[in-house]
């Protein structure tokens, strides 16, 4: 038997034409400062096209081509997200927080051939010019000092200059929907950074799943704020899902500091937000030093890392905005998981799954591959290592013009499904937690210890200030933890210690009163199974930290690795 | 360049896995008049297995064969819905209201294999299965007297003998999205019914469309009663939308009149539902008669057919629900439009926007065509015939199993869109506005005039009971209206009548003091364009109705044709 439905391609076209039609009159306002300016739907359409006559007729600009934007979230930005995919070229969205080489390095690696950058991120631009042998074309988007430019290999043009007087309506191709759209690469802390290319399908279907009550839930009756960078996994998506439902976009360009972000929340009164913990931690800050209304404020969504609980709790019950927990990646466009709580709970009761990392939508089948290599229960206790498949999700690695896709054995398993890097737990009902990353989890006699649960139960007691549990090679379990302990300096607290025991106490530890590693022990023997206590450790002055502030395990590995830790070895408990 | 995505098929076995995992806790309740018998969504995977079993080892059914219900809504028929199309069938839902030579047509033109039938609908299936010759296996499901099935030529099972013991885990085949899921046929007023066939890709999309805040915005958090019955469009797809976003159901089955249905609510506390106009006015006359709290409801969907404003705004002032207009059709999965108003608006602002059909989604692509066949621009104005794209939209009707897809010119353009047969405007910010239905618009001179639009102006005539307008031939302007109306009885506002002018006046009426035709012309002149203004007119009895009670102009054109109605013309105004 046979279907009888249209056949009909999810393009992004569509979600630009949908956008600018059906809901016209919706709005992205980008944020100057102190004012605001405000561009229809309508508008952004037709400056759409504009851009694509621009980019066809006088840059040359060929299907498959690869057009870069280094820009902050503004209007122009929007309307590059539409154009050139609409048209068949490939969005390059550049992290202008890389490393100025790794910036050279994925430029050349994409081949982009036109690159797309605000004015005021010239000095950033201009001296990586020379370096970047792909780039024809260099189009300046709003003030900027133009002089750096001067005598630069690709041609110079401006944004404005290059659409006025274009035509307002274009010829969308019709592309097939597995046609790449969108480039991104993830920022890799180790090796070099990795490419993602996302398609029309993957785009628009994603795009619907954040219109959902089971995800952002965002529609026209809301102003979206999208904190987090259009560099950023494409703003988590959020600016396609708003040509799809309506939604009028509030655009902070580069005023991302706490106190132009408090100011610009009071007074353009988004209704829903979206950042990383960081940002909402710096708000909460700059809201207890200099109150501002936020009250426009229902909902945001935190991603990015894991949002501590303490964060959720205070920006709900001080300001009364509910904070919802997202977890994904640059691989999985980047929804992958979504925390509302079950149908019912509310308080307390909502809270445990309100702080994990949410539920899988439909798009997303996921499995737990345990230690050895089976797939583990959804119990909420069975760790594993999680993979996952579905349209959105990446299934290789971009390889470079020359050569084909990259699909490394540890990020893919061989049946296509991608392996997170992330290790934890599911729940009967579908919630995960993640745990631990995969590469710093310990595998000690097939069984995994988490490496943050271990650290997290040692950073509660009040002496300890700092705590990295990494794994060290063991001739019978193959693995066990090595606990590295900062402690507090000496102060009000330290008769207060629970697991403080005389023996040892100190003996070897530079903080006078401080418990030592057995006491240290016997506090986590409350908390976690026998088998999961640290034999090993050691104290350290700091935590040796990478550029974006985590814990920096390798370099923590190596200095143990070369014997400069002075690890102290407890006897093993019996069992 | 090439897109890095995962190359992962739309199919239902992807919701109903999802469903019953990651949403294993969410219910399906179905009421039986009293009580409540309740299943899991994880026992309802389960049991879409076993039954998927049962229909490959035993019934030996193959891949594309149809699969029938006659079922009224409860947990079995949503298992049907997942197990058949996951397995690669076709389920195939019977209307239980078609008279009885057309079910039998629908299912000899469909060559159903396989029947499951309530057992409370024997008394409706027995007589016809002498006539359904493709027809191998009835599956009866829950009781009913099976007597009358003795000597019949198909296999007779029980559901539930049928699916006991069989494993409760299925090799759901991986398909291409593409494959057919499910068939409804149109109720067809002219001529036989037609086959609609939904692919799996058509079902998934618009799951995700039905989860979104711009439609009915269901999701974990909502108790989902569908009274709309899932042999009409799938109920609105409803089911399918649940296991995508872990909505439980409250499943009335046949428990559909207005006490009934009320007691259900007050018991299980549905938050939200959908309708035809006619089910709501039931409830709130039941309502006013007989009190039940309602209260748990927050939200309906009304559709089907146009919904009075009346009815919306007693249902939302006197219960406090928010009673959301939408419109679509077999042809379109249904959902073509949903009223949400603008950002912003509320209160009297609001209701202009709600009582209209509503905005489309970005997944239905809308143009309105002229009289003169060119597209007409959205300006609330403008009326056309509306043609719509996209993915869950019909391109064709099933021809049969043994010719192919069927494209008639009056239902499909050349270039593929559906015309939906209803004539109406959009605005300039995408609100759609049905006027007419493109068989009874009256095309004069080049121009539309809406029937719709001339009689609602003369039914709000106080002396005016009923009134139908309808088109006849016109040599010099092609066609004009004929109004013919209906007086109401003599009363109380006989010296209210707005329009009423002495000439003419009641001089060929039976009404007495009733206004005249000329008086009725007057009326209207204040209300239209004058070039809209009919000349022919004509009293009569009762406007003649179809069995469901809608206005049948097929015969008041065929009375007028045969010389039978008496029309007056009045001399045409100057213009």
């Amino acid at each position: 038997m046979y279907s009888t439905m249209q056949d009909v391609p999810l393009l992004v076209s569509r979600l630009l034409r949908h956008g600018s039609t059906v809901h016209s009159d919706s709005q992205v306002t980008t944020w100057t400062g102190g004012e605001a300016h405000r561009r229809s739907y309508g508008e952004t359409g037709a400056r759409a096209a504009q851009l694509a006559h621009a980019l066809t007729d006088e840059l040359r600009t060929e299907p498959g081509d690869r057009v870069a934007t280094l820009m902050w979230n503004n209007a122009e930005h929007l309307e590059t997200y539409f154009a050139v995919p609409s048209m068949g070229a490939v969005l390059h969205t550049l992290n202008l927080r890389l490393p100025p080489e790794q910036l050279a390095w994925v430029v050349n690696h994409a081949a982009d051939r036109v690159v797309l950058v605000n004015g005021t991120l010239l000095p950033l631009l201009a001296p990586l010019l020379p370096k970047l042998s792909s780039v024809e074309h260099v189009v300046v988007v709003g003030e900027g000092d133009t002089s750096v430019l001067a005598g630069c290999r690709p041609a110079v043009h401006d944004y404005e200059t290059l659409l006025s007087g274009r035509p307002t309506a274009y010829p969308w191709p019709d592309l097939a929907e597995t046609t790449a759209a969108a480039l991104c690469y993830t920022s890799g802390t180790t090796g070099d950074p990795k490419g993602v290319v996302y398609s029309h399908r993957s785009i628009y279907l994603h795009s619907l799943h954040v219109n959902t009550v089971e995800a952002m839930a965002v529609s026209s009756a809301d102003l979206a704020l999208p904190v987090v960078p259009m560099f950023h996994v494409n703003a988590w998506g959020l600016p396609h899902a708003a040509f799809l439902g309506g939604v009028s976009l509030l655009m902070p360009d580069r005023f991302l500091q706490p106190g132009p972000l408090a100011d610009m929340i009071e007074a353009e009164r988004p209704t829903y937000a979206a950042a990383v913990p960081t940002i909402w931690q710096g708000l909460l800050g700059e809201l207890a030093a200099r109150p501002r209304d936020i009250s426009s404020l229902r909902r945001v969504t935190i991603g990015g890392s894991t949002c501590p609980p303490s964060l959720m709790r205070e920006f709900q019950e001080r300001h009364g905005v509910k904070v919802e927990h997202a977890w994904g990646m640059t691989e999985t466009s980047p929804l992958g998981s979504y925390a509302h709580p079950p149908r019912g709970l509310t308080g307390e009761d909502a809270w445990s799954y309100r702080v994990s990392q949410g539920r899988f939508p439909a798009s997303v089948e996921p499995r737990l591959i345990g230690p050895d290599g089976a797939e583990q229960p959804w119990d909420g206790v069975s760790a594993g290592e999680l993979e996952v498949r579905g349209p959105w999700i990446a299934g290789a690695y971009y390889g470079g013009p020359e050569t084909g896709p990259d699909r490394p054995a540890d990020r893919f398993s061989p049946d296509g499904w991608l392996r997170t890097g992330d290790v934890g737990t599911i729940t009967a009902d579908g919630y995960l937690t993640i745990t631990d990353r995969a590469k710093d989890v310990i595998k000690s006699g097939g069984e995994w210890i988490s490496s943050v649960e271990l650290e997290n139960h040692l950073m509660a007691h009040p002496r300890i200030a700092e705590a990295a549990v990494v794994a060290v090679a063991d001739e019978v379990w193959g693995e066990r933890p090595l606990a590295a302990v900062v402690y507090a300096p000496n102060g009000d607290e330290a008769g207060t210690t629970s697991g403080g025991a005389p023996d040892g106490a100190a003996a070897d530890d530079s903080g006078r009163d401080a418990p030592g590693h057995e006491a240290l022990r016997a506090f986590l023997a409350d908390r976690v199974p026998r088998w999961q206590l640290p034999e090993r450790w050691t104290t350290i002055d700091e935590v040796p930290k990478t550029s974006v502030g985590k814990f920096d395990k390798k370099q923590l590995r190596a200095r143990h690795a070369a014997g400069e830790l002075g690890v102290v070895t407890l006897d093993r408990l019996d069992d």
